[in-house]
This record gives C-alpha cells, sequence and structure tokens, in this order.
C-alpha cells in the first residue's frame, strides 16, 4: 500500500466513533494492508510444507501433459546401428573420390560385405552393411546391370545415421520435471520404453460459498445466482494437469463451510474457495479456515484488481485459496496464486507462463493506483500487426469481459494506466483471430 | 520448384539410359515437382467432401476444449436482477447528492422498500432493493444506531450491476465454432446450463508402415526400429481435441496396407500413415492408397523440408495424409497438413496458430533453396529478450532435435538460410525456460 492510502485510510478509521470501531475493523480485516502478489505468493510458499506427490507409471499413451517423476537414460544407443538415412548405394567413401556427373565412378552391386570398389543397394533406415561407411543417394546414380555409375563423391558418413546420433546410451533423454508433449512420448517410444514413470495429478478440492447460490439446471428463485466458479476453476486444474474434486456448495454458515474445508484439507493438496472472503457480514471463509489449524490466513487483501478480497491460507501445511466469488475475479485470482503452487507442486523446473505477445493498444486503459491491474483485452491482428482492444475497465462480476477478450495485459502498480498507441505485453489465454 | 532445379533435374533425366527411365521415373514418382505447401493443402481441400461432424450434447465439466455446434443465446438477462456490487447500503442516487466526507448525509435505515432519506443494508451479490437505485460502499459510510451517515454522492446505478449488463436476454454468449475455455464453460454455467452441444471428435486413424518396425517393449532384433511415430501422432491428435484410433504397424507388403487403409477410410475422418513414401522399392503406401479408390494421391513431393516425401490423397472423400516415416519429418507433416484439417472438420472459423514470438537468432541457420524450412531451435529468455538457438540443421530422423528444441523458424523457399542476430518469427511447441 502507498503511503497516502495509509494516510486516507487511517484517517478514515480516526472518523469512525470508538463504539463501532470494532466492528469497521472486523468488516476491514485484512484490507488495512493490500500485499503485493510477490510478497503474497512468497508468503505462502514459506509456510507450506509441500509432499512430493506420488510417482506412478503410466502407459505412454496415456502420459500426454503428465509431468516425468525421474530422469530417463538411455539404455541403448538411438538409433542402435548405423543406419541409411536415404535410399541409394552404400559404399566407402574413398572409394568415390572425385566422381562427379562429368566424371562418375564405377561400383560392382554386392548382396554381402562392401569391399573395396563395390556397392549395395540400401533403403532409408538400413542399416549399414559391413565394410561400407557412406550411401550414395539414388539420384546421384545410374545402375546399368550388375554395376552402378557413381556421381558424386562422399565424405565418410555422408547420408548415414551414426549409431548413438539421436542419443547416446547412458545419455538422459528426457529429465525429470518436464511436461511430457508429443515429442517426449515420440522419443521414450524410440527408446523402447511403453511405461513412464509421472507424479500423480495434485488433486485440487474447489468449494463455493454462498447463500445466494444454485446449482444450474434447477429453476432460479427471485433473488438467487447460478453457481459457475466451480466449473470454470475445475477445467482450469484439468488444462493444468491437476484434478479437481468437486465440493459442491456452502451456505454462509461458519459451521458448514469449516467442516468442508476439514474433508477437503484431508482429501486435497491444495483447496480452493470462492465467495465469502469480502469485507461483508457473511463473508465468513478466512474464519472457517482458521478453525482448521494454524498458521490460516496469512494474507488477506492483495494489491491487485480484480481479486482484491483473496485471502492465502495454510493448514497442515495444505495451501487453501480463498478467492473471490465473482468469476472473473475467481478466474485471476487462479492465474496469479493457483498456477504457480500446482507447477511448484508438480516439481516443474519453471512456473509455465501463459504464452504472450506484444500489441498495440487502441485506446487508454484505466488502472487503479497502488495495485496491478489485469485488463481483459481482444487481440487481433490486422496487417500483421497485434492490436489489444480493452474489453472493460470494470466488471470483475461481468464474465463476458473473459468470453470477449483472449488475453490480458498486467498494468504495474504505480501506474494509472496506460494510454493509446502504446506497445504492451498480452498474455493469452484464448486465440486471436485475424480481423 | 524454382527454374534451377528444373533445368537441373531436365538434364539429369537427359543422362538416364532408355532402359532404365521407367524404373527412374517410377523412383522418382511425384518428385519431379516439389508442390510448395500452400498449394498442396489447397489441393486437398479441393478435393474433400468434408463431412460435417456429428453432434453430441455433453455435460458441461466434460466439455473444455471440445468446440460449440450451435451459437448459445442467453434465455434470460445475465444478472437476472439488478444486483449489488458491494457490500454496503442501498438508496436513491438523488438523496446522496453533494454528500462528502467533510458533509455527510444522514439516512434513517430500513428494512423494507427504499424511499426518499432511506438506506438498506446490502451485501455484494444482493439483488437492489425497491426504490433503490445505487448502492453507496460500507467504507463511505458511518452507522450511528438506527441511521448512517453518507460521505459520498453516487450517481444512478453507481456499484450496481444492472440487469442484463452481463448478457442480454436474446444476446449470443457463445458462438458455434468455438473452443470451450474454462471461461467460456463458466459463462455457459453462468447461464443455467449444464450441457452443451459440441461437435464430435474427428476420428483419425493412424497406420505405420515399415517391415523394420517393432512395438516397443519387445527385445529387437540387430536391425529392427522401435514404432514410435503412432505415439507421437495420436498424443498431437489428443492436443487438437480429435480422436486417434490405432491401426497399428503394417508391413512393407501393398495388399497388407491397402486392406488397412481401407478400414481405417471407413471408420475414421482422417486417415494417417507414416513411412513407404520415399522413392525406394518398398515405398507402397502411395499405391495401397490408390488401389481404394479416386481420386487417390493427388499430390506426392512437398517443397518443405524435412518432410519433402509427404503425399496427400482423397479416397470417398476423405483425406489420407501419407508422411514420412522420420519422426521430425511425421510430425512436421502432421503440423502443416493435419492441423489445419482438423480446425477444418471442427468448423472453427480460423485455424487455431500456435503461440509464435519473435526471437534473435545465436547463429546462422542453413537452409533448402526452394523449400519451405522448418528449423528446430531452442528459444530461451535472457534478460528480457528472447534469443533462438537453432538445435541442427540435419536429421529429420533425429527426435531429439525436437525434444532439445521448444519451437521451430520457417524459413522461406527463396532464401538460403538465415544469419547471425536475425529476429525471427518462432512457433512454439513448448514452454520457454529462463537462461
Amino acid at each position: 500500500m502507498q503511503k497516502s492510502q495509509q494516510a486516507a485510510c487511517d484517517k478514515l478509521l480516526s472518523r469512525v466513533s470508538r463504539h463501532s470501531l470494532g466492528a469497521v475493523l472486523a468488516r476491514m480485516k485484512g484490507f488495512q494492508y493490500l500485499t503485493p502478489i510477490d510478497v503474497a505468493r512468497q508468503k505462502l510458499f514459506d509456510a507450506l510444507q509441500i509432499k512430493k506427490l506420488k510417482v506412478a507409471s503410466v502407459a505412454l499413451n496415456l502420459a500426454l501433459n503428465r509431468v516425468l517423476a525421474e530422469d530417463v537414460v538411455a539404455q541403448e544407443d538411438l538409433p542402435r546401428f548405423n543406419r541409411s538415412a536415404v535410399d541409394g548405394y552404400a559404399l566407402r567413401a574413398q572409394d568415390s573420390e572425385e566422381a562427379s556427373q562429368f566424371k562418375p565412378k564405377i561400383f560392382k552391386i554386392t548382396d554381402g560385405k562392401v569391399v573395396r570398389g563395390r556397392a549395395k543397394q540400401i533403403w532409408t533406415g538400413n542399416p549399414l552393411p559391413e565394410g561400407a561407411d557412406a550411401v550414395v543417394m539414388l539420384e546421384d546414380t545410374k545402375r546399368i546391370g550388375d554395376q552402378v555409375e557413381v556421381w558424386a563423391a562422399l565424405r565418410p558418413f555422408e547420408n548415414v545415421s551414426k549409431r548413438g546420433e539421436d542419443v547416446a546410451r547412458g545419455e538422459t533423454a528426457v529429465r525429470a520435471g518436464t511436461r511430457l508433449k508429443p515429442h517426449h512420448l515420440g522419443m521414450l517410444n524410440a527408446l523402447g520404453l511403453t511405461q513412464v514413470k509421472v507424479y500423480a495429478k495434485p488433486k485440487i478440492a474447489i468449494i463455493a460459498t454462498g447463500n445466494e447460490l444454485i446449482e444450474p439446471g434447477v429453476k432460479p428463485q427471485a433473488n438467487q445466482i447460478f453457481e459457475s466458479n466451480r466449473t470454470a476453476l475445475s477445467a482450469l486444474c484439468s488444462e493444468l494437469g491437476s484434478e479437481p474434486l468437486d465440493f459442491g456448495i456452502a451456505k454462509d454458515n461458519v459451521e458448514e463451510i469449516s467442516k468442508k474445508i476439514r474433508t477437503a484439507i484431508k482429501k486435497a493438496d491444495i483447496v480452493i474457495t470462492t465467495g465469502g472472503t469480502s469485507t461483508g457480514a457473511s463473508d465468513l471463509v478466512p474464519e472457517a479456515v482458521n478453525r482448521n489449524g494454524k498458521p490460516g490466513v496469512i494474507v488477506h487483501g492483495i494489491a491487485m484488481r480484480p481479486a482484491m478480497p483473496t485471502a492465502l491460507a495454510v493448514v497442515d501445511g495444505k495451501p487453501v485459496l480463498i478467492l473471490s466469488g465473482n468469476p472473473v475475479a475467481a478466474i485471476m485470482g487462479f492465474e496469479v496464486f493457483a498456477r504457480p503452487l500446482i507447477s511448484r507442486l508438480l516439481g516443474l523446473k519453471r512456473e509455465e507462463p501463459r504464452p504472450w505477445i506484444k500489441a498495440k493498444t487502441t485506446r487508454k486503459m484505466a488502472a487503479a493506483l497502488g495495485r496491478k491491474t489485469f485488463v481483459r483485452v481482444r487481440v487481433v491482428e490486422k496487417e500483421g500487426e497485434f492490436l489489444a482492444e480493452p474489453v472493460s475497465a470494470k466488471g470483475s462480476g461481468l464474465i463476458s469481459t473473459m468470453t470477449k477478450a483472449n488475453g490480458y495485459v498486467v498494468v504495474p502498480e504505480n501506474c494509472e494506466g496506460l494510454g493509446e498507441g502504446e506497445v504492451v505485453t498480452v498474455f493469452l489465454f484464448d486465440n486471436i483471430e485475424a480481423c
């Protein structure tokens, strides 16, 4: 928090009469100081006792996007033998010296060992026959009966994939902590593996809270709202290779919320709640978390917009992320705190960044001084240039600000906003369309 | 193909004696002319009869990355009622005129309808009570018994999420052809939906060919190679939301390959083969495809490196992609031809691009004149700058050129390569690590 804000806050508190101070303090609990994102993250990580996830052996065809739990060391050379990289004739490179289209060398075709002046027909992938050390491409030859004209001079091992050239025996082919992509699976398969050891998927319990919430699909009463955060957050969990556990909706009742949190902490590696973390009378989640053990809530109120009311807690060494109930704030809270946490749990070497690009803003964007502002933008490609159109400066309750956008810009704390035509970094959460 | 190459090719052919011309032509079948990628793609699309995929209704929690098959139109306003965006007091904006910290206005607390001079306590998300048109934030008030001091002047609908502000009734909330991301699922859920209509996953049959190939997991004989392309290509299919069908390995036997292709065409929307598409005697796949119907192979030999021997065919209106057996060439052939095809089948508005960035090359990269060259690079971030290190200029047989890389640069046909320190576009297939 900036000094000026602290002063304003002090001034505000000084106006509060003695009899209501307690209530106001309670309502403002956690918001007298807004913790910068980086500090909040560090506090959370410092308070955790991250247990290594279990290791499971899975079939390669089920291992996409899983995280490798051990270095895979090649047990054999790949390729296991010198093999031809082309279709042609295997021969001794030295015998082709000075051969050219205008001065071909003549080789005798052999079916056996390659000795001086002999060549053996060979196809891509075939092992290099004994005695040969190079392959001349078919296009550089002319077959005449049991002889072949060679029109090119070859260097030793030209057109040959040498034994161990791809991966040598004993070399680490894929490292522990690698998120397995299609080419990694191909590599592991080429080494002869069919199973691979990966970390278990981190389990993430998701609890929504709020008396006003009902499950979609039923007929709502006048003041009821369809609960949608569990679906969005579960999908975000799945995208990152973790397993969401649906803990349903809790009413605004400390006992009920606390009980759900207790079960969730036992069953999951991370607990996420939504709602009940603001300053209202019904904002009971931090208290419900604290009932479950120490240290409980360690940060409440983050210097960001949206998602300011986010709180971070640790119980039994496990992280509890207390997110806002507003759909955009819940997603951005997940983005900022759950993503790096999942990377950490999975033993990834580095937080997996979203793809990002540079784009030019099409108009001004307002931001909140003293807080990191996440402005949703719609990036379009126009004549080879990326343009970023801010979708809305307001409305963390408006999920349409995300469905209309495909990325966000992070405006720093010390900045009132961004100007028109400024080049900014956009983190993409969806595809870019052509204009 | 460049004119100079055509001349060289003509010269080469002129050297071929009459008796072997037929054989050479057969061997070079399709390679007398290398088709540019864009032309090849267009020929393929023109020859297809793309049938619409079936539409299935799936639960929202299973709909991540599926493609929406119909516009979703909001049946109700979202929010369904004017609701408070903050914790505070609902009142009539006009009654707060000129209120400030120094000149508060006093309101009487009510539990019922809000009339002139009355305010009703309200929490975030609550419906705006009858008569009120704004909400003053708790922080801008002071409660004194059954009265409240208001320290701020409000505009009409300040701190209110207006009915239909997020999505108005009758508005299209998510369009057909949208790949469903977490925020789309959240939106659909917020509208009260629990099921959604999506396109069936395109089925992609994958057939590997080659006498030298064996399944990983068994003990290889001297000249055998573990088949790994089916695993890598299946994973690529899964990433794009299609369903791979494993058709195993076929021996280099036209009859066997042809039979597998026949079944594959019946069961799948796209058929992919690997191997047997070069110029060797055992390269039988194009012939095997042609046995299954017209038009059969329409392009053979693409002006690209790797993956030059790729062939494209259409049988029964369905695409058959005949990819090289070299692991990198197979993956790049998939990248260039299968990705846009899957987008097209799924009814996506636009091919989904890989994320891309601009990076500075760390050294020269050789390229093949007359062909689009896909150079694998490892991008690292160093002091805020992206550096692209070419992994290897050669070796489409070396899968390690992909596991060591995280992206590729496309060098155009008319370019011999790229210089050191040049700024290039890198398409990313894996994460960037910090240096």
